[in-house]
């Protein structure tokens, strides 16, 4: 009772390699289906008897008889006995595959995000590099990452946990690891912690975007630096914050312009260990300064505390949450550079009084992190072998910024000036020739080696033209290779 | 040049237990740098010669030495040559240890969060269990998971894969998952899936999480079941929307309501396949209702699936999204009850127009999934782990429900009325007795068993009272016992 055309329907739906996973019957099912919802077979049409259909198709009746009793089960097709199977009424609503012109015009119109959802799109988010190449900034080299001894620490966990490890977890992070972290920070970044104001995330940059949700509403004010680091800026501009620029020196953010500015904000946001891209450590006057300014107009100090395990001249500068006695400030750290990005640990040292609802927020926001990772980091913490990893790269680190160094005044000594940082994993380079910052990146991307370039970290796009080059990721022939084709496609440009 | 106070603080300083975990030298640091913070150590006082301060400590003058260098590097003291150390100026800006009286009335004035976080804080989160236990919903059983075979994978991956896997993931989610997923979805939920419309999340909440901010704005209506997901309605009353509840019946919710409703609303959200917490299936003519009026309004269906895999009658019936011909249903799934809650794994499949923007959403909320987890699951789908681990959880899971049916008509028969479910790891009863059910579950609470009331998923806290009873994490021998506590805790309410 299928006319010859919807019958081909069923048959070349049935030939599609697209469904061959699915069972005969299930396809069969899907077919008509199809044409109920196609409205080529309406309401109240009988369908064929299932012996005529299987003789059709060539399958078997069984085939046929499977997939009209799931049809019947989802509602498509009634059976009646002893007059066979027909298109329920229940399909009459079954849209029009193609909307009404009318209805593709308010398509048109009509915002498919909302206002907030277009502020994050707006933003661009930030996209990390997939397979990192030279001079990609903010990657840790994770090719000589102690894999064996990490995977030996896993099977440890799993054996003493069991499948307790399988459960969800404490949205605030499981205890042991908070306890490393607290350990970790304070003896080596001078912070005042406790396990129980440690907030386990995935990164900082989810930090980030807890602090300007949880802590601002659209329109609200925050000092960052600027230059300042694209990640926080995308953090803020999702979330509609209104971002107030302030100037950097050689120490740092210049702390005057926000005790100076009469609107004032509601937080100010620091990469104080080694600023991002400057390499600026702030000054201790600064810091208290700050503090200061926070406690008097109950502001917020985010401290973004991203790479401060690689300090190369003599020990970094301690942490401002462990001067700030007003609990003002909001400590962020990851082991994305610490240890490696696919990890998806970082962490946040909360005042008391955000604990609670930064945890409530995160569970929202994606629930909690996945116990066993947090287990396995928590025992590589304890057993000394984190410090001990830190440790290795950081060597391994200051000699590749020894090599870069030397490369670029051997290469580029035309183009630019290297800005020797203390620490880090890149080194900003100022142009001093000719060469345009737009002009010098596109040359190197078309010569397959990035460069990020500074201006797009000024606000406004001003600020000195240059570019960022990591080092950490890549070996020396590596950066050898790069920095001889860099300057061979610098020469090119500037020679055209 | 210490006053014997100062000196005593040191010495009580470098004595705590909690930092016995420094060097000897970061100590006498931190101590005297809390003397400065404290004010006790006023800019321009002198500092006892290294030699003096070594001898009344007790210590070797390196150690100290080693202490004022870092207080130097830090800015805390100047050294002069010829004439020692001081207390640097830069620490005139010092807080004062305590706020002024002003200040703290202030503080008590001044809210610590955003309106925005307010309103997340007070939606109270997600709180899963951690330790489940009888007859807490929604928790599959992870004792018995395949966790060796899991296991095994892992290393199959980080073999192939090695170090590769440590780097940055696509914040989409691997395509190897994403692809399984498709595939998945398509077989088994009759979902039009391709991989480059899945999105790879941590959880359905954040999905929903995502949905609530990326396509509403505060104030924003929403249809959604009532009663409903606990998840849902917290996420979307986190993002401040103004959540309208429509009511259910046998065939699901009522979709005339929604067509009757002259305010109209942007969206619907659904749990289709078994509805939370009644269990009812949305009949074929509704589901084609809601598209038919999604199309015409510019609307959304938010599907959630969140445990269809467990189906004991019968098939389950396809998804709303395979369907949906206008591209209008935003499908979520989870591994979270199908696999294992500290997997983090869940997903969205999008409509094409909603793939850029959630992604860079997602960048912002946490960035990306762990890279090795995701490729471990891609293996497990793939060789046809997964397939077998749900049917296996599906037989498990209907011999526990026929227990439980069991047992609660053998021990609760007067007070509660079992509304047997045909799929999902949870079953409603409905209280028939006098017992209350804020007295029911409490009663249960002291007895150390876990009851959700289903009143607390009604809009307003109305509908029939009774509770929901997880089954599916709990051995037979385990919900026999809780079953009869339950009764002695009931019998023994009634009768006090």
């Amino acid at each position: 009772m299928f006319k010859h055309s919807q019958l081909e329907t069923v048959k070349a739906w049935l030939a599609q390699p697209a469904h061959a996973a699915l069972p005969l019957h299930a396809r069969i099912q899907r077919a008509i289906r199809q044409l109920i919802l196609d409205g080529a077979l309406g309401a109240g049409k009988p369908l064929p008897a299932s012996r005529a259909l299987a003789g059709s198709l060539g399958v078997s009746r069984d085939t046929v008889e499977a997939a009209y009793a799931q049809l019947h089960a989802e509602g498509f097709i009634e059976r009646r006995v002893g007059s066979g199977s027909f298109v329920s009424e229940m399909t009459e609503f079954s849209p029009p595959r193609r909307p009404a012109p009318r209805d593709r015009r308010v398509r048109k119109q009509a915002p498919a995000l909302s206002k907030r959802g277009e502020a994050m799109f707006r933003s661009g988010g930030v996209r990390e590099p997939l397979a990192p190449r030279p001079f990609a900034p903010g990657v840790p080299e994770t090719r000589t990452f102690p894999l064996h001894l990490w995977e030996r620490l896993e099977r440890q966990v799993l054996k003493e946990v069991g499948t307790g490890a399988l459960l969800h977890g404490d949205p605030q992070g499981t205890e042991p690891l908070r306890r490393a972290i607290a350990d970790y920070i304070n003896l080596e970044r001078g912070a005042r912690a406790t396990a129980d104001r440690v907030l386990v995330l995935t990164s900082s940059q989810q930090a980030l975007t807890l602090c300007a949700t949880m802590l601002f509403d659209p329109g609200d004010r925050i000092f960052i630096e600027d230059p300042a680091y694209y990640g926080a800026r995308r953090a803020f501009e999702a979330a509609a914050l209104d971002c107030v620029p302030v100037r950097l020196d050689r120490q740092g953010l210049m702390a005057e312009q926000i005790m100076a500015e009469p609107r004032g904000a509601r937080a100010v946001f620091l990469t104080p260990s080694h600023q991002f891209p400057t390499g600026a450590t702030l000054a201790l006057d600064r810091r208290l300064a700050l503090i200061e300014w926070a406690a008097r107009h109950e502001g917020w100090i985010i401290e973004d505390d991203y790479d401060s395990e690689f300090h190369y001249a003599g020990k970094p500068t301690a942490c401002v949450q462990g001067l700030d006695p007003h609990e003002r400030t909001i400590y962020i750290g990851t082991f994305t550079k610490s240890l490696f990005p696919g990890l998806r640990i970082g962490y946040a040292l909360l005042p008391p009084a955000l604990v609670q609802p930064m945890t409530v927020a995160r569970t929202l926001l994606d629930g909690h992190s996945a116990p066993l990772a947090q287990l396995t980091l928590a025992r590589f913490m304890e057993g000394g072998h984190f410090g001990a990893h830190v440790r290795t790269m950081r060597s391994v680190y200051a000699a590749r910024l020894e090599v870069l160094v030397g490369l670029v005044r051997a290469h580029l000594s035309g183009f630019v000036e290297p800005r020797v940082p203390i620490g880090g994993l890149q080194m900003p380079c100022v142009l001093t020739g000719n060469l345009s910052e737009h002009a010098a990146v596109e040359a190197a991307r078309r010569a397959g080696i990035e460069l990020l370039g500074l201006s797009s970290l000024h606000a406004g796009g001003h600020g000195k033209a240059g570019f960022l080059m990591g080092f950490a990721a890549y070996t020396p022939a590596e950066m050898d290779v790069a920095v001889r084709k860099l300057a061979q496609a610098f020469r090119t440009v500037v020679n055209s």
